[in-house]
């Protein structure tokens, strides 16, 4: 190895405290808001964002929501509790089996991604909606992991106004997380996007965290070549198969394109920053 | 008027089809399918949007989905069901009232907004469910008048993977249908999102698309200022207004600011095409 990637990936938590605390307040106060949804799973990001969310708002303008399915791990609902008792934010339940199974009843042929999707959409559906009666922004909780390998639902899971912690790997949200005092049991749980049973991202993804942040770190953040990666130890066949996927996944970090056809375009030449009216 | 804005606003529509259609095939095929998928709401938009892409793909191609609620009006399902026949395309109906009922009556302070904003997404769902199973891409049905306006739902009607129509004012839009030989009860009448009975867009809107597109080409195509359009025969109010709308609609057109914290980081310095893998 010629750099040490586990001492670069390692965070200074207090500084990044900070930073994204700021950019919760700012964002979400200077587009006319004080308040703030958040869809909270029972796992490690939806638990940070809302860490980071009550101290940038104020427990009393965080509304956090648990969406369980017929499916869903029990623990998810109880380790989502910890985070609204240890918070004191206020706490909605909207279980999504109504909504979902006339679905599931109706596209019996359905696998086990349509379904996730279907499920991962409806959530975003509720949290929307609910954004709007809480007048509320939705903060999201999609890491930098899952959003470069696309291992996210478009329009679903990563459909949010602001991202915190969209710049941070699983195991840099592992270390934020324990500073900020997430309680241990949801930071040790394996990740999972609990969408069937005995799901776990690494079982799915079929590399450990571990091993993709330092990969991706190597190849993103350093600007590794793929030879330079293998040289580095990673296997080629692991190398290539990552960064096939970040590159196939792209079109999810991106608004759809629009055909050119006048002289001033959106997304072409109509170019302003997200938060133009704030 | 200093400038012949409605010479302006006529588009060469031979020309706008070949490059729409050409935006099409070459925007479904490098990304590696040779299918689509669009919604089909009986309004003049998604019968465009359908036209072209039956003729950049060939109609058994592409599969349109009616997704009609009860109270849709009963003319959109029969104006779809002509271009249906026109184009000899696939075509499926999914009503989304058995979808949506259970949300409805969970929550039944929901105002008209929050209820068309659930509908819209809905039906996001529904098409992109199908388009997995149909293994073909969103073709998206949204203008350049309403995108700019922000009169779309977030993550519902305006979630595609390509706008062929995007820079086409609504205007424009009825110019290119007309000559693509969309049917005329289609082209004539008024533009509804078919949300609840009596809706218009203009009714909601508060201007007619005649001087909505009128004055969006000046502020956008023409990059006048406020002023100026003013200067130009348009009443400040409105100048001051439909310019607020597409300031503080800009978050829909751009994807969620991702919080940087990394030497590189997602949306800020990595950057490449929506079509990188293609």
């Amino acid at each position: 190895m010629t750099i040490d990637i586990a001492a670069r990936l390692q965070i200074n938590t207090g500084l990044a405290e900070k930073i994204l605390v700021g950019f919760i307040a700012d964002g979400v106060r200077k587009v006319g808001f004080q308040r703030a949804v958040i869809g909270l799973s029972g796992g490690l990001d939806s638990a940070l964002s809302a860490y980071l969310t009550a101290r940038a708002l104020g427990p009393e303008n965080v509304l956090v929501i648990r969406m369980p399915y017929a499916a869903s791990s029990p623990s998810s609902m109880s380790d989502a509790q910890k985070v609204i008792d240890a918070l004191g934010v206020q706490a909605v339940t909207i279980p999504i089996t109504p909504y979902v199974a006339p679905f599931f009843e109706r596209f019996e042929d359905m696998n086990d991604i349509r379904r996730g999707n279907v499920m991962a959409r409806m959530r975003m559906i509720i949290l929307y909606d609910q954004s709007a009666a809480f007048d509320g922004l939705v903060i999201g909780a999609s890491n930098k992991t899952e959003t470069l390998l696309g291992y996210t639902t478009l329009y679903g899971d990563s459909a949010a106004a602001l991202q915190p912690i969209g710049d941070l790997y699983k195991t840099q949200v592992r270390q934020l997380a324990a500073a900020l005092g997430v309680p241990r049991s949801i930071i040790d749980k394996a990740p999972s996007a609990d969408l069937w049973t005995g799901q776990t991202d690494e079982g799915e993804i079929g590399y450990s965290y571990a091993e993709l942040d330092r990969l991706l770190y190597l190849l993103v953040d350093e600007r590794f070549t793929l030879e330079e990666a293998v040289s580095e130890g990673f296997a080629r066949r692991m190398v290539e198969d990552v960064w096939r996927r970040v590159r196939a996944s792209h079109y999810k970090r991106k608004p759809a394109p629009v055909a050119k056809i006048s002289q001033r375009t959106i997304g072409h030449d109509f170019l302003y920053l997200r938060d133009w009216a704030g």
